[in-house]
């Protein structure tokens, strides 16, 4: 059977995932590409795979769809005719070295920072509740598969820094009063805050902080994109 | 005097910029909102500016326009109420500490780069004829100003090291036969090359290099993002 009608009511069900509300709801999620519905089947994320009525793979939960429909579910401008309705992976418990984002708007910055985190060897992402979602499909795309590969907590960061800050030592980013990078001495548990692309940290966060760290920077630049920012100390600080 | 109209040849003349093919023929381009019109301004490539008629900016070269007229030129789903029409700038001699691109595409990849070299002492840019456009909106975006604080040159490559490669170093990014970044010992004048998001550094350009470095990272991801790459290894290179 090929479903060839964007009225039907599976295909909008499908669709509405484009939409945080209904991921939220329903607890799943669409990825799109052939690398990163294997990487969900590695996973064992998968509920379905969708397919162009033209596109080969094997699977066995697979449904067909016609160009029409595909085109209508995709996010992409050129779709690719392969997606995945996947299960949202639990959280898992927290490990060793933790990164803190706290109100990430740019969908490209949160994956970039999903993705340096397993080249760095960081196990967990905590995100405040206002970031961006993470299944959101720019985002998914960005993390170029590395979403499957992270433990990923969605928190109250004060509520969440408060239960974790006699066990783990709290960095915050700020040049005032803190010590350049290469000068942190590594310690073995410890969350780093990073905050929104133009408010920074809320105060709120900030002051749970027990330290600050910077990335010594040319004056002329006031500062690096968040993703890289994040990035730079996940590679000081992730023991490679 | 307020122009009111979208057919008004001097309108649709700016709306142009927007098309790299236009911003080639005139050799300007249009940045939008204050912080970027002002580091516009403070370096002397501004030749209008052009603001929405309930925005307030003295300036003495500036055009006011209608609400529909601004909305018609921007490249913003919320416009800003300012932009300038700006020379591009001249090319320079080139620096010391050369960030080469072979083939980026990504605007958001190229602003960052831009925007990071800065931070990190790099003087000089020097850009594949085929790297995405650095005079495009999304691109002057993700520099955040930064675009006016550094040399940018466009060349063929081959060209380009073929000129430089007896006085400067040419380094490669790759892990076969690469050194670990934190090992290559600095030298005085250098260029790095950094490749396309999908396919590298081309391999005419790959076998001009006289060394390679990598960023160790967990075998779990297989790469990072090139922005993120290029902006880690000049912060370690940048001697800072």
């Amino acid at each position: 059977m090929i479903y060839s009608s964007i009225n039907n009511d599976f295909v909008k069900e499908i669709k509405k995932l484009n939409e945080k509300k209904y991921r939220d709801i329903t607890n799943t999620f669409l990825v799109e590409g052939e690398h990163l519905v294997l990487e969900a089947i590695k996973s064992k994320l998968v509920k379905y795979v969708i397919v162009r009525e033209d596109y080969n793979f094997d699977y066995d939960n697979k449904i067909v769809v016609s160009e029409k429909v595909f085109k209508y579910i995709s996010n992409l401008d050129n779709p690719s005719g392969i997606m995945a309705v996947c299960n949202k992976p639990e959280s898992k418990d927290i490990g060793n070295k933790i990164i803190v984002l706290d109100n990430i708007q740019d969908p490209g910055n949160l994956g970039t920072i999903i993705r340096s985190s397993v080249a760095f060897n960081f196990d967990t992402i905590v995100l405040s509740k206002d970031t961006v979602d993470v299944y959101n499909s720019k985002v998914i795309r960005a993390t170029q598969g590395m979403l499957f590969k992270v433990n990923i907590i969605i928190a109250d960061l004060e509520e969440f820094i408060n239960n974790i800050n006699s066990e783990y030592k709290i960095i915050g980013t700020n040049v005032v009063n803190g010590k350049k990078i290469k000068d942190f001495k590594n310690v073995e548990k410890f969350a780093i805050i990073m905050g929104n692309e133009g408010q920074g940290v809320s105060s709120k966060v900030a002051q749970l902080c027990h330290e600050n760290i910077y990335i010594p920077m040319n004056k002329n630049c006031e500062s690096l994109n968040v993703g890289v920012a994040a990035s730079i100390i996940m590679y000081e600080l992730g023991d490679l």
